[in-house]
């Protein structure tokens, strides 16, 4: 009977509706599973680049002070967006590796440093990096870097950002939506999606705070 | 005898003077003791913003190429340049972060993807991060960032590029020698400063690449 407490309990947080949640990439490859993860328990506002509820140019911090302030107050944030430059190491340069500078590494930055002043108490933030950071493929060494400053920035944040709140990032391998890149992971699982998805549930309704969840297939 | 033999091969290796080492940050805390740990044994070119053989901005690709131009080809070039920003995470910005993007992160790796195109065969790129990718304090967010980015460009690098050339980070904590950030490190044992240096030495003679050196008290 206990054991049957115990998972009512968890099942009535799990399915109030109470929770206001930002994602933002919400219409692409792995946002869209995250909003089908969560949508059904909770208000899911859905940020693109062009489509959703709102939108967002996460490489330009006006655009992201402009859709707090249009959101107003929320519980979670969940960032799957953000581009990062591919190509071979001998003609790799500084504009190159700037792509994924302003968009997956500071883009999604931004939208803590900036979001941090609009979140709910109690509220977390749950970004995007990628197995590249440590389980690194050829033509992707800006790829790379950029998932490890988000794995380092969510560690450095996690110690210092407001008590209550937390913050994470999921760090996928390549996904079985994207078969494109398949031929650059050879030996790699594809992760599927559901399983990625589930990685941003334990984030938003988990407990813990400076984690890297990787997924892989 | 075997063994005597062994170690003089090594040891004859070591001595060779004929290993041109590149040092950005040669005059700063941690470079001058890597200068120290390798110039009887090899020409060193010690590069600084304002002192040194030469003097570069590594904040611009121009100035960069300009070093290499001048320098010509080399053996080994190592970093110990690069500042980044520390201050409270509720007060941090774009801007902020940025200083360590164009120094310590873009700096440190425009030296590898300019160099790449002036270093002899078998040569090998050295860089520092710090301890703060994995282990953050307060006031370091942006450093654990800029700190990941190094490393997570190091083992991408490492996979792809030329056959033969090496590329290794050193990720010092705090060192004896900076005793004014020993507050913010509650806890941490100051590195030694010849420990440090010697990382350094492991990752240019050695023949390892890929690697993140981590050196703590």
């Amino acid at each position: 009977m206990t054991k049957v407490k115990y998972w009512r309990n968890i099942d009535e947080k799990n399915t109030s509706a109470d929770m206001k949640i930002i994602i933002v990439g919400a219409t692409g490859t792995i946002g869209k599973h995250v909003v089908k993860a969560l949508q059904h328990n909770h208000e899911i506002i859905k940020v693109g680049s062009k489509s959703g509820d709102f939108q967002v140019d996460i490489s330009s911090t006006e655009s992201i002070e402009k859709l707090f302030k249009q959101v107003g107050a929320f519980d979670a944030l969940i960032s799957t967006a953000g581009d990062a430059h591919f190509g071979p190491f001998d003609q790799l340069t500084d504009k190159d590796f700037r792509k994924g500078i302003d968009s997956k590494m500071m883009g999604q930055i931004n939208l803590v440093l900036i979001g941090q002043h609009y979140i709910n108490p109690k509220g977390s933030f749950t970004l995007t990096s990628g197995s590249l950071a440590e389980d690194p493929i050829v033509y992707a060494a800006s790829v790379s870097s950029i998932n490890a400053a988000v794995n380092g920035f969510v560690k450095g944040a996690a110690v210092e950002i407001a008590a209550g709140l937390r913050i994470n990032a999921v760090a996928p391998g390549v996904v079985e939506e994207s078969p494109d890149y398949f031929p650059y992971f050879p030996g790699d699982i594809p992760a599927k999606m559901d399983r990625v998805a589930q990685a941003y549930v334990k984030s938003v309704l988990g407990a813990q705070t400076g984690q890297v969840y990787k997924v892989v297939g």
